[in-house]
């Protein structure tokens, strides 16, 4: 499936809670990247791409914004909220973040490398291709 | 040397920032697991472990938080705050988390997968093999 969501470990006690992603066994690819979206200003659109290849695991590690998803075929919308869900997106599939809440943290774990040649940039090449 | 802070590399545009992490590059290390401590109630410490060979870098992806090392003979304590740097924490280096902001998130990424016989839970074993 090019995209779903993904329950992340969690262990909770009196201190607070600890979320855990194993590359590998909960994600199903090593995690090679990891970035996060940090400081948006409300309102901001990001993303605005896909990857011919890249496989991510997008999560809201503090506060909230909303991932639209478009595999050509297909639209899909996910309000990501909950540190304890990821959201799994796979090759070929058009991506906009919107909606950040006020100091949201976006955590992204990718199955690669930084690798300019496995975006799309615009997405009238990536619905010829998809 | 057991600890070190790391600069991240960061990309700021008007629509806020983007940091990011190159398993391997960036720490030295591959990012087998990722973790990140969030709903931590004020005044709470975590940590208060040692490990054997689990090397990590250690970011506040949100607010703010102190982390206080130990490797047997020195002590240091670093207040992170900010999402551009991380604390590489390396092999036999006791460390509590201490501090943390009302909503501070800690991301944690790390050499290898959970392995409980990686730990040190106890200080005088910790300080016996040091």
């Amino acid at each position: 499936k090019p995209c779903r969501l993904v329950e992340i470990e969690q262990h909770t006690d009196d201190r607070g809670k600890l979320s855990v992603v194993e590359g590998g066994s909960t994600v199903g690819f090593p995690i090679r990247r990891v970035y996060y979206l940090h400081d948006t200003r409300s309102g901001t659109e990001r993303g605005g791409h896909a990857h011919r290849a890249l496989e991510q695991l997008i999560i809201a590690v503090h506060g909230s914004f909303t991932v639209r998803l478009d595999d050509g075929r297909q639209r899909a919308e996910y309000h990501l909220d909950d540190p304890g869900t990821g959201l799994y997106v796979g090759p070929m599939v058009w991506r906009d973040l919107v909606d950040f809440s006020a100091h949201g943290v976006c955590l992204v774990l990718a199955s690669q490398h930084y690798d300019e040649s496995d975006y799309y940039r615009n997405y009238d090449d990536f619905l010829r291709d998809v």
